[in-house]
């Protein structure tokens, strides 16, 4: 249908997640009608990133230098770790402002059906952060799916033998969320939670 | 919130069309965890399609040949120009495997309010197609919105004393939809172009 260099072109955007083949196409026809300019820097970024994007050596987010500023930050409380799912998940910790603690990023959830195992994961890096004594506190932030849950059980029963106190975030009724509206499960996670006022 | 080299790479995915922060981030971890090879291979489409994709000389759709293969085509009729907004309005009609005609794409529409007049349109290359006696009809087939409308009332005008048959194509309820939630315009469209059974 279109010529086979905007083609290539549309084909590539469309592997992209959350990007079907009309949005594809749309994003093909502006980056092709956009300034030259604004195309090279779209590249240059893609490059620089995929150049200087590490893990960091220590909690294996993604940073463009190791360790990165958050491990590297004196200020915060490195007695403390939170094990997230994916670097997404560090950033949306982060805009609450309020954890002054560290973080371990697994990159992924067991989930067997897709092979991916405990060797998947980043958790080698996480148990050799628990080798010496620093880390009291191990926060759990994995995502309330079946395999976020999985993934926490499983960390669980591994790391507590290290002595090393390990908790779950809080599951339930979302703040400005609608009783009437919530599912059985986060009902359920709701009660269960529920404390003394 | 992520690290500078991320950001930048965040934000130049958020500047293309549909995509908003949260599509943007996500994007962006997806290049950052694909394969390099993935990713050279996109700047390489980008840069490619920069290069090679020009206007073709003839209607001005986008192509990497000029003339394009439409216009090339021997086996399609002269006679009958398609004239269209978008290079995507092109690709729209041809899935339709009806139309044996050429086209000619304006690259917009009459809105002055954005500031785009006559002369920021491919007018100019559609009056010069017209200027030997080859084309016999003009089909307007910019979209049913004001801008369209006028953009096609305007070259009507600007085509007529030519001597060249110049036609809108139709507007009405679209197969397959249903009346009762057809608005008050399209009705009325679908009414004033009713024809005999």
């Amino acid at each position: 249908m279109h010529a086979p260099t905007i083609e290539k072109l549309i084909e590539q955007f469309e592997k992209l997640p959350g990007i079907g083949r009309k949005s594809a196409e749309r994003i093909a026809f502006h980056v092709l009608q956009m300034p030259k300019k604004y195309a090279d820097d779209m590249c240059e970024a893609i490059a620089e990133a995929k150049e200087k994007v590490v893990f960091c050596d220590c909690c294996q987010n993604l940073t463009d230098r190791s360790p990165c500023t958050i491990c590297a930050d004196d200020a915060r409380d490195a007695s403390v770790i939170c094990v997230v799912e994916t670097p997404k998940d560090v950033a949306a910790m982060e805009k609450m402002r309020e954890y002054k603690g560290l973080y371990h990023v697994l990159h992924g959830a067991l989930s067997p059906m897709d092979g991916i195992g405990p060797d998947e994961l980043k958790i080698a890096p996480l148990l050799k952060r628990l080798s010496d004594d620093t880390v009291r506190e191990v926060i759990m932030a994995t995502n309330p799916t079946v395999q976020g849950e999985a993934t926490a059980m499983y960390l669980c029963k591994l790391l507590k033998p290290l002595g090393v106190k390990v908790t779950r975030i809080a599951h339930g009724i979302p703040v400005g969320g609608d009783l009437e509206y919530a599912d059985e499960v986060t009902l359920l996670r709701a009660m269960e939670g529920r404390r003394e006022m």
